[in-house]
């Protein structure tokens, strides 16, 4: 399948589409790459990776085009890209954010090829030194197929399974985006916020000191640049806030059992997200295929799919032969008891 | 130095405890191990460590005794094993809430053998089966020396120098509980808060099929025990409390400026936070040398070591020779711009 999208571009060679474009290249991919940075290209060039001049000469005759510059300037990216490539080019994005790109790629009739995407990896690092070709490797990527964009899903997929192993996780874009709500943006925002009450101590100093696991672990991401977290946070703005709201009340909940020096219930609130970790550590997947004719109306499988992600699953295969698709799925089994 | 304090105990071999009693046995020490549960005691003694039927079998006739026990039981163990053991035989702990048992000591008489502890280092998993010889190597590792205990403090602090390479950090009781509220008390109860909130959240399978770093490092800790935590909260109530109104002012500031939407406002914040992971991954020292009299009135040496941990200071060195106490010391130096 992979063979299908063989000629490849990426636009934006930082930490992601850098990580991207070395790892389509070493894959035996003819890809090119740009950024608006000529700094960037020009390192991006020192680590043996074709680079083009304009964005114009990177995407033209390519099969698939990866969009990794900043959420905000996605929109007028993808009208530029789309204008000089073929209709039968599959476009996609890396954003953190779905449901805006999403509906701006319909306005402008992409929706047929465009296929907003967002692989959940990263580092507390940025730019394209930062750049390594595992860093997507095994990924849980997700994929947001759109009614008309089916044909251009299934070949992406593909694509992404065999090239970084992914998992990809089909999705609504709204979907998605409340779910990373949870899963990545509230974490930013909590990182950000324990990082910087820091920052402003009188202790500042021995904290840093003391500072091990839980500390160094959970601000971690807060090391990211400024304004890429505060564009992923805006770019989500009501679902993050609905989040923190929800994260508010359990907060509250646990300050006033400590408050009240009530150690049962303040034990019972952390058991619940001891049960989190313990599903996450433990998560076992049962497997499964389903095959659905290409040339169909695609609801069924439309749903299938959406369904399939929603519920905490993820694809590992994606194979077109002989008129019908076929999905090698994954769905989370029956949690373990306690 | 370590010498002098051969012969050594363990009370309480859980995580912490068992980890202890490895290092001090692979490091050729006459060591010697307690717990109240008859299950863990067969379960270190299957790991090939001397294992005590009862606690004043395992400290009698011991220089030095480390209490590992949970933080609720200090009090009565600490009378039990000073009962049994020479006045000579330094006592210490590892709980991770100090004033309330250094409280406890002087009130029981033992300020000048009890030395209060807290090594930063755990671990998500508890027990014994989870115990390991290297896990507080190279850790910083709090030591509250008071006033008549200075003695004790320089041979405990030697040994842990000489066995766990630890970075000791001195500083007064109540500074390490301001100061571990927000390195670690804090980060705990946002821990489990985040992990709360998903276990709460109708879109709990989606959000962990997208559980990436910042989801996944910022939960870490919640996956440990709840009692314990609930325990290490409660013992350091108040200051955790007003940490979390400051961590509360912090977040209102992050959600004010999502909610109006302020990129700039919301970068700004975000910064204030990426200082201290800066500060946190860059941090230099610069080494010196201190010399007290062993037998003065031990005020200078004191407000020395004090002050040295107030200034995210520690020792890796602690000689006693003709009749003086030589401490190698580390500063932060001037932190790097920007």
């Amino acid at each position: 399948m992979a063979g299908e999208l063989a000629r490849a571009a990426v636009v934006g060679t930082g930490l992601i589409g850098g990580s991207l474009l070395l790892r389509l290249r070493d894959a035996g991919l003819d890809v090119t790459g740009w950024d608006p940075d000529p700094e960037t290209r020009g390192r991006v060039r020192e680590r043996g990776v074709v680079v083009a001049d304009t964005v114009e000469d990177a995407v033209a005759g390519r099969d698939v085009v990866f969009l990794c510059g900043p959420l905000p300037t996605l929109p007028a990216t993808l009208a530029r890209v789309a204008a000089v490539t073929d209709d039968r080019c599959v476009l996609t994005d890396v954003g953190s954010v779905k449901a805006e790109v999403s509906t701006v790629a319909t306005v402008q009739g992409l929706g047929h090829r465009f296929v907003p995407g967002h692989p959940m990896a990263g580092a507390d690092r940025a730019g394209p030194d930062a750049a390594e070709p595992g860093l997507l490797d095994g990924a849980a990527w997700v994929l947001c197929p759109g009614p008309t964009g089916l044909d251009a899903f299934r070949r992406l997929a593909a694509l992404l399974v065999d090239v970084f192993h992914a998992r990809v996780v089909p999705m609504s874009a709204p979907e998605h985006d409340g779910a990373a709500a949870l899963a990545s943006h509230v974490p930013h925002v909590l990182a950000g916020a324990l990082a910087g009450t820091v920052h402003r101590s009188a202790l500042r100093d021995a904290v840093l000191t003391l500072a091990a696991g839980s500390f160094s672990d959970g601000t971690r991401v807060a090391g990211g640049p400024p304004e890429r977290t505060a564009n992923m946070l805006l770019g989500n703005r009501d679902r993050v806030l609905a989040e923190l709201d929800a994260l508010g009340v359990f907060l509250g909940e646990l300050t006033e059992a400590l408050r009240a020096g009530d150690a049962d219930a303040l034990a019972e609130r952390l058991a619940e997200g001891r049960q989190t970790r313990s599903t996450l550590r433990a998560r076992e997947f049962t497997a499964h295929r389903r095959e659905f004719p290409c040339a169909a109306d695609h609801v069924g499988e439309l749903a299938y799919l959406r369904e399939l992600g929603a519920a905490g699953g993820h694809l590992t295969g994606v194979r077109e032969a002989g008129g019908a698709v076929t999905y090698t799925g994954h769905l989370p089994a029956t949690p373990p008891l306690g």
